[in-house]
């Protein structure tokens, strides 16, 4: 940390900045510059072992020095994650997911490959589900998504099957082969919705919900954790912390659009996030184009953009008959736009040096 | 709703959109402009009712009309809140919560009478919340704040005392005859904290908890509800219809700054959402100027133009050394700060024809 | 300036900063931690005399040194701008501004008393102005506003009257003893403009118009540097930076709100940025709530709330006859609204200790 | 236009409206529904001529529409652009651009292949630019990027060469046959930039210099106007319809990034920006993933992103040495950097079956 003084500082001021680190054992460094006066604060506030929640002190340090008398501003340094930040695990994480669908048996994700994961934004009717899975895994994807428990702005919007959900997505697992992504909403579901799903996703409006946070990272299934709504990359990776540190190492990241001003989008994606992730983070990130853009008409384009940034999945809604859709049909490809749009997938993956990962040719007898 | 057909749409488009409307039991009407056409859709999508959370399609219609062929834009022209609005509800909401430090034993919340909260962020030890709870009492509040579940951005900071800390919040309300407010993070705990509060803060990163929401919305407690980081007035009166369709119709809000450009202050206090609220809802308004700016030195100044904006009341942050803060000590008010601005809020209250509700003069016998 | 080293940066990363360090005649001090090695930049890169635009290398140097090998992060130190610092200029500006209205022959901005401007947004009529004149300056104004050359988002809108616009301010100048605000657009106009107005005013989407900011400050008339849509503090006081660069001392701010995510308000007026422009800087801040909402229905509320805050005045549109506007008829107060306004302005700022400074009562022959 | 009454609007208030819509020339007609009675407005207020600055009221008719008694919101129905939309000109405007660089002497902006625009930042030196311009030649690019009149956000910043920059820039297009873009500041120097320019770029801070605007579009060079640092689209395409409203149809647009909450990047480049233009609009998009990072190490991925979405050319900043760069050093590209980029570019235009405009080989005496 930098504590920088203001330019009218005392000296008793500058002793009372030098008794508050000591008292939190950290050691303080003076440097009289003409216009201001800076201390350096050697050592970490985060104790080595970062055991559990109740011990450190990091961020209230900060916070507390900025209150001082004649403190001006405070810098941190170092960054505050530290489980989640490539300079402390340098090395891709690589998530392993079993699926009867590809040939091996296992997506990996964060690895060389590009994987697909599409279908409905919600899991609506039997039919829907199968006619969407089936035409995705036609179409090259290896991961199923669906909304079983669904957030709504608005109490009378639709919330979803619930439980009957689940099922349907077990049932649509068992026929194509594909994996499970579907949404947890609190913490009281996370055994529920684990029993049935692969990945668990977390939501945009729960990414700072840190009692969910803790429940998931308690357990070992693999976790996506979608982007909040206007969260810096440093608030994303903090809230990937709080599952890594709880000991669940299977964390991957979903950027799905931020607010910004812009009306013709309902949110604006954020492809420079894909980039910085990969420098700033070992875990995977996938991009949602369907969430991001909120327009059927850009979803395509948006996923050629993010497969050339550099993305390790994507996440597309699509539904059989998006005017019969109950949540987010505007956003959803249909089937054919979404067999249109996987060959060029592959070929700027190509162009880029990278492979999606195949399914094997459905049949159902095959699974 | 409105739906405006682009310029190019064709016949069977609008076809379309009017079948799509007869299956949802709307009528439409059509009218043909000289640049566009376009469709007035007669009847509400929110059933009379609104009785619960399962029925209703009303933002659905909406995100599927727009993704319809020929569609261009589609608006709304009835709010997607109805309980928390002044138009179905025109009397303002008043909130009666029992206080022994007021002659009359009851603080009402909404009406004439401007309220003022104060205390720590955190509730750190005994004696610092008892010497803050004397002094806030003594200067003029009648409702204490203190947190014992603490949300934190960082897994590694200080998540608050829990129970421990609510049985504190408990012995200063027999102390000193006042109110306690607190948060409640997450579904699981609301049981247990409405054992000890007599408000539960639900904060900023949970407006759109949605399971949360519901759960205090289940129970009769007064509620309040902090703005989200980044939401519209909307989306902050939709998060409060979650409440009150549940049944608790005890709902006040809070403004406590939102996210802006701006660093030199953690976040931009909105005081413009003050006198809005007033006017598109019935419910109480409270303004956090603490939260609302990260910093101390302006918080006077901040509390006084709420006051001028028609506020009901104040929540402060207030620490008798902020230095020792284990939470967010910069933007806390000394005690002797809180003195100072206690007489300025009452003389601009009385400005604008408001009084503050007084405490009874403490004595340690007395209560 | 503080460099920050990231964590893999290698001794010749650390010899090449400090080589760019000696070539810009900078001296460097190096200090090593357990996570990063930082290096304390000593001496400041603005020369003492910054006598003028050429000079200068300080944001440069800031920029390429985080572009340097191994470097992860620049600090700032020193804050960029000086001649609009309080730290460099403790004591307030006080604008002085001839008005006849008024009994001294004198309105002070940023002194003690509070200034009242007030008037149409748009100059449209000889009637229209003179009208609305009268009726502010009955009320307390001492300043009228009024718009000659309009900046408007769509070039088919309403861009103004012009020099006939100015022609008819000089008159209502000349009638009522109002001095006059009003904007200029372009360096070309910044004389013309200057023989009618005693205060030019520099809209929002010319805060960062350098060119005029350079022209304006050649001059020596009074400014009122109205802040950009999405400016921060740091970039607001920049730009009256570089009036002040070329010699014009006299720059009041005008807080006007800024772009934010809410749809209920055109914009959002940052009101906490009033008292922390008096920290910052020592020149006048004014609010403008018409612009700062677009709303006249809590144009009022704003109102009370900037006085409440600590602002040196007021910038309100009036207009005789919204509903006959050429531009921001919805944001206009109507003269009676005005009329109930003043008073209530009036106690608040007693309640804070300050006055408005007060017009004679107007009579024809008066003036 | 629609216009939404409040629940509560009398009678009169609606006789209002359609008075004032008569006076307008406008014809109202009126819908009552069960919550809200809804008036459409039939007719443009934009007159068919559109011809000049004076004569319209559009904007002013919905400012003041917003602000009646009764009056909720007011909806635009149609787009405020039209000589900038595709719904008004289907097909795509090609700018045609001298450069004997390569063979057919014309580079085409806007049609079926892609263009790449690099150089330094800023004209610093002889040596600079002209070892920038032929290294970006022979990597590729077929436009020479440099400015001579820079904006700064501090007024110690520096400001450009000024016309002895601009001359250079001439003397690299005689050796180089590259085309040349760089900026241009105020209505003053636009005939000078002319004589030396093949585009003019209209700067991030200047979008909405309506003067400047205006002066641009009485000429007939191509402009290249950047996207405001907060603009929505639809006033980044008004601002182009300022320019195509005085006779210029040469105009590109130029996504530059847009200001968000990240304090990664300088700014968050729209991606999602460029297939929006594409169907909004028939005008040329470009892509500046230097300034819309200010982080070289993002500059290539970004640079795929924006092919693979659809641009139509990019703009990328090249230093001979970004360690000496006078402005920006931190985004621009070395030149190994450059020369790895382009190739890659390549492949993803034609994964996405487009071709880059190649330059002949160049050859000091070939030119």
């Amino acid at each position: 940390m930098i504590v920088i003084m203001n330019a009218s500082c005392s000296d008793s001021d500058i002793e009372n900045v030098f008794a508050f680190l000591h008292k939190h054992h950290l050691e303080g460094h003076l440097s009289r510059g003409i216009e201001r006066t800076v201390i350096g604060v050697l050592g970490s506030p985060v104790p080595a072992g970062y055991a559990g929640i109740a011990g450190s002190i990091d961020s209230t340090i900060e916070d507390t020095l900025i209150g001082l008398a004649g403190v001006e501003d405070v810098f941190r340094v170092s960054k505050p994650y530290k489980l989640a930040s490539r300079e402390f695990h340098p090395e891709n994480t690589v998530i392993e997911i079993s699926a009867a669908c590809v040939d091996s048996g296992t997506v990996k994700i964060g690895g060389e490959d590009v994987v697909m994961m599409a279908g409905p934004c919600t899991v609506e009717t039997e039919a829907q589900l199968m006619t969407a899975a089936q035409a995705v895994r036609e179409a090259g994807a290896v991961i199923l998504r669906g909304g079983a428990f669904k957030p709504s702005t608005s109490p009378y919007g639709f919330r979803g099957m619930g439980e009957e959900g689940l099922k349907l997505l077990t049932k649509a697992r068992d026929e194509f082969g594909m994996a499970i992504v579907t949404e947890v909403l609190t913490p009281a579901d996370v055994a529920l919705v684990s029993e049935y799903a692969d990945i668990l996703q977390i939501g945009t409006r729960n990414m700072q919900n840190y009692m969910l946070l803790d429940e998931v990272g308690r357990g070992s299934k693999p976790i996506m954790l979608k982007r909040g709504m206007s969260a810096t990359l440093e608030e994303w990776l903090l809230a990937a912390e709080y599952i890594l540190a709880q000991g669940n190492p299977h964390v991957m990241l979903c950027e799905r659009g931020i607010r910004t001003f812009e009306k013709a989008t309902r949110n604006t994606m954020d492809i420079s996030a894909i980039p910085l992730v990969k420098k700033l983070s070992h875990l995977p990130i996938i991009a949602d184009p369907s969430q991001g853009t909120g327009r059927r008409d850009i979803v395509g384009a948006m996923s050629l953009a993010a497969i050339a940034s550099g993305v390790d999945g994507l996440l597309i809604e699509v539904h059989p008959n998006p005017e019969e859709a109950l949540k987010d049909g505007a956003q959803s490809l249909r089937i054919e736009q979404f067999q249109d749009l996987m060959p060029q997938a592959v070929m700027v993956a190509q162009a880029c040096n990278r492979q999606f990962i195949r399914p094997a040719r459905y049949s159902s007898t095959a699974v």
